[in-house]
């Protein structure tokens, strides 16, 4: 049983977090949140206060620290006395929080792979880069490090695993993201447009007859026939959780599509060509020297500022194929969450949703034990069920569609 | 009778009118070429030189001048004696330049209207902000001073003038500038960036119903059927000679009409949407100021390294509408360039090379005395004809097409 939560980063997904975390303090304690720059972490937990989110009296404390330095980390864990870490600060500072964990005991929670900010796109599986490596220590040591449990990757792990479990054998993994969503501006990114753009760029890395393979961005599209959105056309992507779920079933096929429409492909398309989403300088005729990406984040509008304007839905799930019982059987298992709903709980819109409520889920996991494993785990790992049980309590119902209908997991 | 010419400006269009007046030195005498850089002017004397360019030996010179000096340009015509001065410098010093030549005596020849760098698109008659303030002055003085003589402005309004004289009532003049040719990039402009994104996000002016009416860029497109390049659509963009034959010939309506592919819309537009067109600065993420147009200027191929792999022709004319001998009479008066005919004599694209030949034409009849006003003129206050003879032998014959069929303009 662990108790008392660190929240590490202030963005969209913090805010999130925040607000589920308080919404759910009887069993996880007191909550600090963290990052570099304190103003925006008393921002979040004022919009905590004005929701009177709290579900009972307790802690609620913004912090200063240096998500870069893990010494710092460390030590703000052991004067907070938190022994579960969420981290959804950037990409870049999963290590430093991780060793900080490893270190202290604190058990550790986060959304998405480790980057290298001068790397797009290292060769997969992209968690034995980094995480993998600390495999070992944490077993060793005895601390729960749970990998990329935020919606995707994270709960589309679990829907894979939770498939499989009904399968004799599974042939293949599909994974699906749509946003039907409108946010009424010209062309906006759903997270910070540095890291939203560094996913397209790369290759496209993706898992079939047992090897990995490659395309490219938009190179791979297809229809989907999709409950509450309708038909919605994605295209291959490279995405966290194929890494872990290839390696974990290797005999099954893994991609990842995510849905775009004619228009964001456009704007994404000329503005790649013109070399504006380079994150290498360029020299203006006055000598100026400038990263052309950090120019368009700066035209671009703050993604946080889409939320209350943003209405639609989003349906995000895993097309599961098998046998079963010496038949081909495919189940598709998927959650539908609109922007609407989101902002007027906690303030966010629903992409921001999709991804902070889960890691808090896995939070109560951690404090009531279920998830608790004394080592690394990328969530495909862990027991699905009460993972469904408590995001369809906390706002992220689960259901399943299959040729015996659609209806909720448990039903 | 003037001789000795001096070319102010060492860019794209510079080069062609330093190519001509060296091919027509006989005529022009001595030719000397100024800039801020003066390597720049000298490696367009280089070329000039591999090309063995000079019909007769004599002076070829560069020289370092600030053209915002325009004192400094004064003390520079001076020194080389020059009468008469070609502006094909940046379009923010026509006025220092003129101001020179006034105070001097020389002969005044420039392509384009003056612009304020602060401002985008001011009211109309453009040249009523700027120029013709200073017609007065050049009377008095006995200066002569031709605006706007590149193609357009320049060989169009002659071709205005030249249909017109053939009509008893001018009812509509109608320009139309297709470049049909392809750099084989995926996205460039033919003039430097910013000052042709200028050109096309202000307010598009045109003359209707004797008054000045407004439309935006893109909004009002055509398809013109053209001799040599086929259907091509184009659309009302603001330029300089709808602001000098309106008021000559306020009885007709006046619009221009520029080529667009639905390519260079799209960027256009997905560029201009997001701001990045902008010549406001804008502040990223991490403090630095940027203008964006600086930038997308920057990530942009300098359009001087287009003109190696340009292929394609160009077709600009006009379309004059009106009675002749009681009759509605219509009559298209064009020219046909070759970017790659321009590449092989000069060593330009033929954007350039159509901009750069028609003030050397001017120049000639300058020196002739034909064109030598002893004031203020815009094109079509000239005599079109002598002004056609030149440039049907230095590379620019000009065709009429009407009910009689397509043929020379003299045929």
């Amino acid at each position: 049983m662990k108790r008392d939560v660190l929240i590490i980063g202030a963005g969209g997904v913090a805010q999130v977090v925040a607000h589920k975390c308080a919404q759910n303090n009887d069993v996880l304690g007191a909550i600090h949140i963290a990052s570099r720059t304190l103003s925006k972490c008393e921002a979040i937990l004022e919009t905590v206060r004005e929701k009177d989110a709290m579900k009972v009296e307790g802690v609620l404390a913004a912090h200063q620290v240096d998500a870069m330095d893990s010494a710092a980390v460390a030590a703000l864990i052991r004067e907070t006395g938190a022994q579960i870490v969420i981290n959804v600060g950037s990409a870049f500072v999963n290590m430093t929080v991780l060793d900080a964990c490893i270190e202290t005991g604190a058990a550790y929670i986060d959304t998405a792979i480790h980057e290298d900010p001068a790397k797009i796109c290292e060769t997969p599986p992209w968690y034995g880069n980094y995480e993998w490596k600390k495999r070992d220590l944490c077993a060793e040591k005895g601390v729960t490090a749970i990998l990329g449990a935020g919606f995707d990757p994270g709960v589309v792990n679990a829907f894979a695993r939770f498939a499989i479990d009904r399968l004799d054998e599974v042939k293949s993994i599909d994974i699906v993201d749509i946003n039907a969503g409108s946010h009424g501006k010209y062309f906006a990114t759903n997270f910070d447009p540095e890291i939203n753009f560094r996913e397209f760029t790369g290759t496209v890395y993706y898992w079939e007859d047992q090897q990995w393979k490659e395309t490219s961005m938009f190179a791979s599209g297809r229809d989907w026939d999709l409950p509450v959105v309708g038909t919605q056309r994605a295209y291959q992507s490279g995405h966290d959780e194929v890494h872990s779920l290839a390696t974990n079933y290797p005999q099954a096929d893994v991609r990842f599509w995510m849905g775009f429409g004619e228009h964001y492909i456009n704007v994404f398309t000329v503005l790649q060509s013109l070399g504006l989403l380079s994150e290498q300088p360029v020299t203006t005729a006055e000598g100026q020297e400038v990263v052309p990406l950090k120019v368009v984040k700066a035209v671009l509008p703050d993604p946080a500022s889409l939320a209350p304007d943003y209405t639609g839905k989003t349906c995000i799930g895993d097309l599961v194929k098998g046998i079963k019982d010496g038949k081909e059987t495919e189940i598709f298992v998927y959650n539908v969450a609109d922007h609407k709903d989101a902002y007027e709980e906690v303030g966010s819109q629903g992409i921001s949703y999709t991804a902070g409520v889960p890691p808090v889920a896995a939070a109560m996991l951690i404090a009531s034990g279920e998830w608790d494993a004394g080592t690394m785990k990328n969530v495909e790992e862990l027991d699905p069920k009460p993972f469904f049980t408590i995001l369809d309590r906390i706002g992220l119902p689960t259901r399943i569609k299959d040729d015996m209908g659609d209806r909720p997991w448990n039903a």
